[in-house]
């Protein structure tokens, strides 16, 4: 790839729009390391701006804040409401077409990047989903046992509850309702070593851990309550409809469903391409609008909580730990490319929820709507 | 209208389906006066059963609980699955065509119908919107006056903030922000009594009052907040997207705006026959799909409250409150079927609402999601 001079004259003014300056002295300014780096990013936008920081073609000291800058910026709203960038942005994809297809290499299965990663990043909880900070935890265990709190008193658990938690990851909220709520949980995740490691952490616990995904997932049982968490992101919004009416069929006629998801500002169907590729193929951020046209007619909204704030703190601290981490782990598997693409990934999805171009949701749903009303609980 | 013995089998099998019997001893039970009754209501559905209640031809102890039944029961999705039967009403309908054009009065326009008359029944506040329960209210003003205080707390007003009251009725939370958060209000209805009430009862404070409606309402302002209580039901779906992109217009970059609205369980562009005709005229209740799709890239929504069931005691207070003013209103102008229009108005809705056939909303916006996160406030 050749690089345009003029590339570089269009970044460095985009990035001023946003108050960055190319190897400028501010802790969120970025320093370029290649020259190539401009070319890369006009070509191929947000996938070139991730796979060149990935191939250290460029950095900044505070990641997340140089985020933050280009978020606030709103320069993608720029870049369309420019015609004269507009073409000559097209122009140049066009020529990246001719050039032939590209040469990187795609990111592992997300989950299967193993749990030596995970432990001490996520911590003893085990929850890879947004933790909630709203009750004056100081730690990210404590934060996230907060946040299973938080589901359980949403559903209101009661002893002997029989309890559905689909994509259940490592099955901390499970263990946690079993333990403390004396609940009978039946739970899945399609990843093998997630339903190892909840059988090995749940013994003379009621907890039934299948090997399943929602799609195969039968039961003739009927729960009182489904705790969807984290799960949604990964359903699609042509199957929205179809998850949420599979959902009700297992739920008895005066269950609640508790779904905690991602959500996005703007209707898609598909995610960042960058996100995408390295971090959650097929993953797409639902809107209000798509979730409320699945459920229209279906379930009765109870309540919806928007805490996506929290998801910025709970980011950071996952960035923190692994850094902290970092050095132990195996760098044969965890090379440097892929601490870049690890960090880019931590410390730009915190900057999307920092400055709210990201939500997270927490919704309850229930059947005819709960009698009696339902009281919200934050 | 010729009475067919076939449409009263028909009605009392209906009936009893939701466990009401004609003539029964329950209270909820629904004693027939006049044996035209039966016909009426198959040949003009909804209508029929409002129309024949004002005129006296049935009655209910409970009228309610009768109501509950009937909703709990979803004998409009009962009818709407029988094929048989809807081929006989449609037959009854097509018969009813035939007949004629139909000779009921409309309504007076609702908010013209008179001081004397919403005074008693709505209280000191004159809140003719929702009140807040969940506080320990024991007494209509208080619970109306709760909300005020939800509305002031959930926009986290400030003294000296500018803040715009849309659809503002005779002005309760306008005074309220006045005088207790030190708030300049800018507020406005279309209605000249209500204008002319709360000039009268704003002496002193920093209220001003525009007799208009939000499509002929201009302004240089900028406001710190919008509160928009009990106004989206008269907007109409069509123009959801144009009312919020008019108040976000209005809005400060870190305004906030609460919008106040009962909410339907399926998308509709009407509303009830009987309620359209005689109570709301071009009321329509919007859905949460068809609000997060006039929302949707426009607005954040940082907080979506369902606080619905307090209707219903809102709606059985008024009632009682009606019931205990009727003997000292001027039974002219207020005649028996106004009394059993304005029962059946009241006890109808406030069923509609201990269903959770109809909800509350309380949804926060804001330009870009407020900055640090969003607190619910219940």
């Amino acid at each position: 790839m050749k690089n345009n001079p003029e590339d570089k004259k269009i970044l460095k003014k985009l990035l001023k729009e946003a108050g960055i300056t190319v190897d400028g002295s501010k802790p969120y300014d970025v320093a370029v390391h290649d020259e190539a780096f401009y070319s890369r990013v006009l070509r191929y936008g947000a996938l070139g701006v991730g796979e060149s920081y990935m191939e250290g073609m460029w950095s900044s000291k505070q990641l997340d804040n140089t985020f933050v800058r280009v978020f606030e910026a709103r320069l993608e709203d720029k870049i369309k409401s420019n015609a004269g960038l507009l073409f000559y942005l097209a122009r140049s994809r066009i020529m990246n077409l001719q050039m032939g297809k590209r040469a990187y290499k795609n990111a592992q299965s997300h989950y299967d990047i193993g749990n030596e990663l995970y432990g001490p990043m996520l911590g003893k909880t085990m929850a890879y989903t947004c933790a909630y900070w709203e009750w004056g935890a100081k730690t990210l265990d404590q934060a996230q046992t907060d946040k299973f709190e938080l589901v359980c008193r949403k559903l209101g658990l009661k002893r002997g509850m029989k309890v559905l938690d689909t994509g259940c990851g490592w099955g901390g909220l499970s263990i946690y309702m079993a333990k403390n709520y004396g609940c009978e949980v039946v739970c899945f995740t399609p990843a093998k070593e997630q339903i190892k490691f909840i059988k090995a952490n749940s013994k003379g616990l009621s907890i039934k851990a299948l090997d399943t995904t929602w799609q195969d997932f039968q039961t003739t049982t009927k729960f009182d309550r489904i705790a969807s968490i984290g799960m949604m992101e990964h359903v699609g919004p042509k199957n929205y409809r179809a998850y949420l009416t599979k959902m009700k069929s297992f739920l008895k006629e005066d269950g609640i469903m508790l779904l905690h998801t991602i959500g996005g500002n703007k209707s898609s169907l598909d995610i960042d391409p960058w996100i995408g590729k390295y971090i959650f193929p097929g993953g797409v951020l639902p809107t209000i609008k798509q979730l409320s046209t699945a459920m229209e007619g279906l379930m009765i909204v109870d309540d919806w909580h928007n805490m996506g704030f929290n998801y910025s703190k709970t980011l950071l601290c996952w960035y923190n730990n692994f850094k902290k981490s970092y050095p132990s782990l195996d760098h044969d598997k965890y090379d440097r490319r892929f601490y870049l693409m690890w960090e880019y990934y931590l410390l730009g999805t915190s900057a999307l929820f920092r400055t709210r171009s990201a939500q997270l949701w927490q919704v309850v749903l229930s059947k005819n709507g709960v009698a009696g009303g339902y009281r919200s609980i934050r």
